[in-house]
């Protein structure tokens, strides 16, 4: 069963197959697994070990390649027919005298690929240096091009089903927001608060269950609030602390991520101001947010709102956003910052995360949503404060 | 706060720089998560962005690199003095234009190593093809050599207080796995029951909590069970579904994995007849564990096992575990099947994993344990035998 229609599918690969041409490649080859998944429908926990999808612009569908025991994996989640879906066996895996890429590039010579021009995710994550040398000398007839974010830029624009999707993941980290703030008070363990949030953010609603988010829990008190990426300990909350908390709320491989910022009892003087100043912020960078609009343009209003109070920040403050998997939920394209000059349109999704982070705190308060014809719609609905408890 | 004292930190260095000397390499780029955590205590979810741990011949200590807004965390969790944690402007991130390794290569520089002999982690995720095209470029005068797995094979032998975070892990996989097959159940939604594995994971028990999975739960049912690395849905079990669940408990990033089968109502009996034969298999081979035996010795215990009830099964059956990050708990060097010829020692652990899948069910019942003087210890405590609701 697929998440998305068989035409959705092949719309997205019609798609990939106008940029390699456009581009001069014949043959791609996929490792992100999100592109994997976008392409194919393949939803399993298995990139561990290496995979790949090839596209070519000869064949009508695109080639699964990966671990025999995952091939059963790829039947039930992918639309491929079972010619495409070809596995290798296991000792090819972490092996120090065999190398799946290996195999791989035999599949590659059996289609008579050798001698194309051949595109590469150069920067993905499990598109490791090794896999680069095996595929460079064993292919020494094909063209090698950089094809990096070739399908993440055909990504950024969402189609009606995804944002459904993206609808419901906009639900899940709401209801998971709210179970956070409520639970959390002095005398409480973090990892009791994280327990709470994972189950909200699994269990889901009464219509819908939530899928594994892409990102654990963040969620830094006290002094590390002023380090955004720290997790959860088992120590208890005290009074005066401040937490930081960045979730998402996953559907079908979707994620909406939001933070907040909530200080257990008085918020000092300086957290008040900076949390003002953020709010301020995100409102006036939100407010820009239309098509036609650049994303260095939505950062400016952003840069020049905290700048009349005096705060400088360098970080870039929104990314992309969409279908992934575990380490990131970005998608690697937009990014709002100077220099980018991206323009907006309808059907973008993205985080925007304006994080200020001082000496010995730090404030995120952040929204994500979707570009429409006239402005954006909120994908989480959840108070933009500082949460008091 | 680290979680290991220094000077354990300090003998994990140790230990690395005489490896390196052995094999001729003076500095070594460290990208593998796990290993920058082992190394440095490193503890952040950052690996989404390009980071670097360089342990030099010539230096006391390694040297962090990575981006600006985790540099704080670097502080928070690292033993590293200040001047050897290093950062990158945020405008190096996810750029079209701009690259973490080229601003990596300039500080190997003026650190004057760039001439030296340099070890990479050539098939680690994270160190991409365009690291090393960078890497290599930049550095013209350097020589560059393999160190894939040098720091995991130092990993497999676990010290005294490694062994007390996966015992606490060990403990919270029993919680999980004890929880998920009392909820499971006709009617249930299998989200329910993954929130509720991920809620005794996390919340752990009294008197500790638990970390984020390497793996989220994959718990496939049906005819799904035929195919072992997909995770949940939100539809409800039905009467007569096989389930089988695949969990860890990790406490301080060290994991231990556990897999169970269960049937909701009468198991077949074809389903009864595999459970038994792989009970007794694994029963046999662990009976095998003890310092002095191969790891293909142990292997070959099971395969015959299972031959002499007519059945084969093609895959590894086992591997060493420890500390680690999504997507992988286990640690890429020991691996329980024909052809590895490690020899197990004391304290080396491993996930015994001999799963058996047929065209439309399967069955996994596995353990981990700690290699000892005399045999294991088991890390996890579940009644070792098919589950029936």
């Amino acid at each position: 069963m697929t998440d998305f229609s068989i035409a959705e599918y092949k719309t997205r690969v019609k798609k990939t197959k106008e940029k390699m041409n456009s581009a001069g490649i014949d043959v791609l080859l996929v490792t992100d697994p999100a592109n994997i998944n976008y392409l194919s429908g393949y939803n399993a926990w298995s990139y561990y070990t290496h995979q790949l999808l090839i596209v070519s612009l000869n064949e009508e569908e695109p080639i699964w390649v990966g671990r025999g025991i995952d091939e059963t994996g790829a039947h039930h989640t992918t639309w491929l027919r079972a010619e495409n879906i070809i596995s290798y066996s296991d000792d090819y895996v972490q092996s120090e005298t065999k190398h799946a890429m290996e195999f791989m590039c035999e599949v590659i010579k059996s289609r008579k690929m050798d001698r194309k021009s051949i595109g590469m995710e150069y920067d993905t994550y499990f598109f490791t240096a090794q896999n680069y040398i095996i595929l460079t000398q064993t292919l020494p007839n094909a063209t090698f091009k950089d094809a990096m974010n070739l399908i993440n830029w055909i990504r950024v624009i969402k189609s009606e089903k995804e944002l459904q999707y993206m609808r419901r993941a906009g639900l899940l980290v709401s209801k998971a927001m709210k179970k956070a703030t409520d639970r959390i008070e002095a005398g409480v363990r973090e990892c009791d608060v994280v327990a709470d949030i994972y189950h909200a953010q699994i269990s889901g609603t009464e219509k819908f269950g939530g899928d594994y988010p892409c990102f654990p829990p963040l969620l830094p008190s006290g002094e590390k609030t002023n380090a955004c990426h720290l997790t959860w300990t088992d120590e208890k909350y005290k009074q005066g602390d401040p937490v930081i908390l960045e979730l998402s709320g996953t559907y079908k491989r979707y994620n909406v991520p939001l933070a907040r910022t909530l200080v257990i009892g008085e918020p000092t003087k300086e957290m008040e101001t900076l949390a003002n100043v953020a709010i301020e912020g995100i409102n006036e960078a939100l407010l820009a947010v239309k098509p036609g609009v650049t994303s260095e343009e939505v950062e400016m209003v952003w840069r020049n709102s905290i700048k009349k109070h005096g705060f400088e920040k360098e970080s870039r403050i929104g990314y992309s956003i969409g279908v992934n998997y575990p380490p990131d939920w970005g998608e690697k394209t937009i990014s709002l910052r100077p220099g980018d000059k991206t323009i907006l349109e309808p059907d973008m999704t993205l985080h925007m995360i304006p994080g200020i982070w001082m000496d010995n705190y730090g404030v995120e308060i952040t929204e994500s949503f979707i570009v429409t014809e006239t402005g954006i719609e909120l994908l989480a609905d959840v108070e933009r404060k500082l949460f008091i408890k």
